[in-house]
């Protein structure tokens, strides 16, 4: 049997008012008194309950975090980022695994909402969601638009397109192709494409992007890119929007007996801790992770206070463009 | 504002009790009814407050999830199967990151207690956490012994080890060295080196463990490996107990000159498919993952709803060598 606010003050010696007191730090309560309740509650390992202070509180604490999947390594990090800070802020985390999925995304939507959350932090694919709702709570996505009245942080997508198609020319690849996930004008992502684009027409190059309909897919990254070695056999430099998708078309390379980056120039996007550490040759731009999630914490927790500013709609952070041996 | 049960009645045109009746599935209701009240809460987009519901259930449907980092791929990938399973079984999981830290996993802990989870499932380090708390709620840890009364589900370790340790041999390498994070013989990670040094003994071989104390941090491996290669320049194999280590082993090999796999073999531990795709010719020991978490959550809904066998305290799932080029 879990202990009650009764044990506890029989056992310190008081009334439950005192203990309730105690435990809300409300009305004056001697520095003995408070001993006596703490220390009758680490005997009985009584530990508040949150729940019920909650809902008399009308706060819970708690944010939901939706991301596609933890087992990617950027949105492992990122939500490793986003809790530890939330933590340090008091604030509790449930965790949602869409995996892109409309379906699953809206019923991650409505047990966040049944549980009366604070407020949210998505990475969401999908549009719709939040604006058939209409905004009924705070709520911070992470590199994609879900509604003008919905606060977005990313990294600078289109600057680190720019910088990844401008290295590679500067390399001499004549061919430079890039491959991104599903092709939605709506999501910063797909500002990496333009800024491929735009320096492409400003070496007066034709642009090619090959479209991975589901990017987190392995299967699917491999058909696609065996589809461009086909269609593009010169092909001498590729920009992937990711480091996995990199990572994926330097295996198939090699099985196509090239080699690089002699033969074929490769620079991925996102520098995760993991990808450093197991692929540290991948020349990459990289996303400032933790500072993306701090600042999807910040304004959150700005819109929970209900301070929060119009200007701070669209926040752009920097990227770095780290060389390995790949390009 | 929020709206409450009372403004669902009124749309619908019943008693606020006929509407807590549909939620909670209690009474006749008739089919007309539930539907004019289903149409009522879409209307004003209520959604049901669980929070309330958990109070008078005394069930949360929360699990508390306590990892060292989801940014470590393994810990990524178990989180994301984790999760996956409890949202598909209606939990709802709350996330902890302790990086291993003793005081984290401490507040973590109380953290769960305070907001009622009907359950946890745990990757400590650190052992007393629990038992000074006399297993207050159920627990299931993976890899990691707390106390004799909470089970374990792990994958097999020694086999792992033992595995590792003959390939090398039968590949011919003749000074066979151990990496490992901190050398605490209750962990069933720990097997792995138990493996290894039985392996070695049976041919005949001194066995040498390299400890990193925060095995983690890459910082720390790189200067273990330092010491290693300054120590052992004869060494031609190593078994290490992670993958990140083992990539950041091949990594400082190639500064001294060592090619792989002529001079030196390297074998990892996990196969998470982060490394498979990042680094897929590593030689490795695949953890089944996805199982681990399958068989944690089905012990952790067991404990709570109290028909938990004994002899399931200790789960041993099997491990597969997946052999790349480095050995």
């Amino acid at each position: 049997m879990k202990p009650k606010i009764s044990d506890v003050a029989k056992v310190a010696g008081v009334s439950p008012t005192t203990v309730s007191r105690v435990l809300n730090n409300r009305g004056y309560i001697s520095q003995e008194t408070r001993d006596n309740v703490e220390r009758a509650m680490k005997k009985l390992n009584y530990f508040p309950n949150d729940v019920a202070r909650s809902l008399f509180n009308k706060r819970t604490n708690l944010i939901g975090i939706i991301v596609p999947q933890t087992s990617n390594p950027f949105f492992g990090e990122l939500t490793f980022h986003i809790e530890s800070i939330c933590a340090s802020l008091h604030y509790k985390v449930l965790l949602c695994n869409s995996l892109n999925r409309v379906d699953k995304e809206k019923s991650y939507w409505e047990m966040l909402m049944r549980n009366q959350v604070d407020g949210v932090i998505a990475v969401t694919y999908n549009r719709g969601l939040v604006n058939a709702h209409e905004k009924p709570l705070p709520i911070v996505t992470i590199d994609h638009y879900l509604s003008p009245t919905i606060p977005v942080v990313s990294s600078d997508n289109y600057a680190g397109g720019v910088q990844a198609t401008e290295l590679l020319i500067a390399k001499g690849c004549q061919h430079i192709l890039h491959i991104n996930g599903p092709l939605k004008l709506e999501t910063p992502a797909n500002l990496r494409r333009k800024g491929y684009e735009t320096v492409m027409q400003e070496h007066g190059r034709t642009a090619i992007t090959y479209e991975i309909a589901n990017a987190l897919n392995r299967g699917e990254q491999q058909k696609v890119i065996a589809q461009l070695f086909r269609e593009h056999p010169q092909v001498d430099g590729i920009f992937a929007s990711d480091d996995l998708i990199a990572a994926t078309l330097i295996a198939e390379a090699q099985k196509y007996g090239k080699h690089i980056p002699k033969d074929l120039k490769v620079i991925g996007y996102d520098g995760t801790e993991t990808c450093q550490t197991l692929l540290p040759s991948l020349t990459t731009i990289r996303q400032p992770i933790e500072l993306i999630a701090q600042k999807a914490v910040e304004v959150l927790l700005k819109e929970i206070e209900g301070d929060y500013e119009q200007e701070e709609m669209d926040i752009c952070l920097p990227v770095q463009l780290i060389e390995g041996t790949t390009t």
